[in-house]
């Protein structure tokens, strides 16, 4: 299956030059969608993983039902002010412009086997944020899941000594 | 399985006065959230229905995984500027505050039948507007589902008609 066929390229959103990667197109077909979420299920099942963190809102659709495929818990890292409890919170920079990540203090135990997922690896700059929110609260990086890669900005250095999958590369 | 024990009340947010409904509790613990997303896929399983739509950001960890397990697309309905392709939009007001929601014009085919997915049903607001979404652009609402109804909001009121399910009432 050529996944690729099924991402749109839509030029100039959000910002002129940049050439975004619309994966809405994929959500909408029923068996590609469980194709990307099967795939990434099966490489990552029986690693002992015990708990998927995905930053929102995109990373929730590729996050939650790999959580879901893989019978374990699902951690939201949402944008500051949206969790109600007690939480930690890291800057970073985005592709384009400047955001903070949150996560509740008690979704992660020390110790416990996290693999991070989320649409998009482009500069790492979110996924960095979340690897390191996950490891002030104890939790072990079992991996870092994606469905698209922008090979050409160098994420994966970001990512050193970690599994990553991604399945389709630009 | 009784589902309340996992969901955390935390008063006083994101207002002084609202017992917010914290569904990351549950969401962390695996064998639980599978329980809720299967419990609704079971409901509306064999029913033709074609795709999940659900709004973000807390939609779509109930919305998503339930489109993977019936085996169908999800359609993201986003706030206003977040999607890159040509959408309409709708305005509403939230429980507290008010927003706007926008869907792809070109994710639901005319006679396409939509369930619609979400964390809570409260005033109903988010949903309705979802559903005037869906049904401008001509889809069918094949259903409602939801994790929470908070049944003294009356939302259901808004849904006349409809197949909705919740698991949780308050």
């Amino acid at each position: 299956m050529n996944l690729k066929e099924h991402i749109r390229v839509i030029p100039d959103f959000p910002q002129l030059g940049i050439r975004f990667k619309d994966i809405t197109t994929l959500l909408n077909n029923g068996p590609v969608y469980k194709e990307v979420i099967d795939t990434l299920a099966d490489h990552y099942r029986d690693k002992g993983i015990e708990l998927v963190a995905g930053p929102e809102a995109r990373g929730f659709v590729i996050g939650a039902p790999l959580a879901y495929a893989l019978g374990i818990g699902f951690v939201p890292i949402r944008k500051s002010g949206k969790l109600p409890g007690e939480t930690i919170e890291a800057g970073y920079d985005l592709e384009y412009g400047k955001d903070k990540l949150a996560v509740h203090k008690d979704s992660i135990r020390p110790g416990q086997r996290v693999l991070i997922a989320d649409d998009l690896l482009a500069t790492g700059g979110t996924i960095s944020t979340t690897l390191n929110l996950i490891r002030q609260l104890g939790g072990e990086i079992a991996g870092a899941a994606f469905l698209i890669e922008l090979s050409y900005l160098n994420g994966r250095e970001k990512l050193d000594g970690i599994d990553v999958v991604s399945l389709v590369q630009y």
